[in-house]
């Protein structure tokens, strides 16, 4: 029995397994974004993934369920980190979308997870709700409570579009050129005073 | 030797030939998005169809390269509808632009092939100039001649975006809402009187 007042023995032991878990995660995050991004996310498998970090796969899948469990990881941690650039990025509409278009371009390799793009197959039930925390950053920034605001589906459509006709070289031009696409969309869409809603049934 | 005035026979039977070759591929293609709706596009391969429909997978080939060749029919197919569709659905930018969203949710799954979505991969530097139609409508609707008119890409980009993000269930709002999302994007950016470019370096 642990005496009153002392730590029990099995807590601090049961503390180093759960760091050395997530540390043996991040390690297998790690392996597979370096995979995806010398072979593409195709490449990314559960066996190709052991042998390159020397484990046995069976030891790997006691970490992560399977492949399409590894590639939500990302989705999940891709818009965490995308919402929080965003709100790190200025308080203004222009600057969060910005701050979205630059992620999108700073690792295309994360984005094409997290939308399905390029060929990667993300079971799309599994990750519906990611992706809220960038529509909240977007009403922030425009100033509104209600989390379905058109103007915040505008916004992220025309970012994404950009993005993803970039990424399929549909849309060949350099990244100020993209930025100023973006600006003048979002510049239009504030300089339009809101009319108020028209009993629209949503 | 044939006598002049009259259609020689190799000709005739050289046309009857392509027109049972044009044949055989329009059943291979049908067959193929049968396939791609029941099962999705990771199903079809050279040795389903063939399957599906009686031939032998060698007979198959005879008629394209594989997969990817197929795949590829259907994006060049798809982007001259999608052109078609945007040109006769009327000459206003709204028309244009509300055409392209009808084309992309009544035809989730070749939009999916078009863009590489959802899984599908397509050799994106084989359809690099596939869609050039799309833009060249836009830019007659705006009355503009540079095809590379930065107003063509931010429609496209939104058009795109609300279509993508929607396929994706990110965006779960019905097909009135989505037109309405587009058209007032449009609306904004047509409302903006345009200012001589101010030496943009393209």
């Amino acid at each position: 029995m642990t005496p009153p007042g002392q730590q029990p023995e099995p807590s601090k032991s049961r503390q180093r397994r759960e760091r050395e878990r997530a540390e043996t995660r991040t390690e297998i995050l790690r392996a597979a974004r370096e995979l995806a991004r010398a072979e593409g996310w195709d490449a990314v498998s559960m066996r190709r993934l052991a042998d390159r970090i020397g484990y046995s796969t069976n030891y790997a899948y006691r970490y992560f369920k399977g492949r399409d469990d590894i590639l939500l990881a990302f989705v999940k941690d891709g818009f965490v980190r995308l919402a929080d650039t965003m709100r790190t990025g200025g308080t203004s509409v222009q600057a969060a979308a910005a701050a979205y278009l630059d992620f999108a371009l700073d690792e295309p390799d994360v984005y094409q997870v997290m939308y399905g793009l390029g060929g990667v197959h993300v079971p799309a039930a599994d990750t519906v709700t990611e992706g809220n925390a960038v529509g909240a950053v977007i009403a922030d920034a425009l100033g509104v409570a209600d989390p379905y605001d058109d103007r915040i589906a505008r916004i992220w459509a025309t970012a994404h579009g950009l993005a993803a006709l970039h990424a399929i070289r549909k849309l060949p031009v350099d990244r100020a050129h993209l930025h100023r696409l973006l600006a003048a969309s979002v510049d239009d869409l504030l300089r339009t005073p809101q009319q108020p809603e028209e009993g629209d049934a949503r």
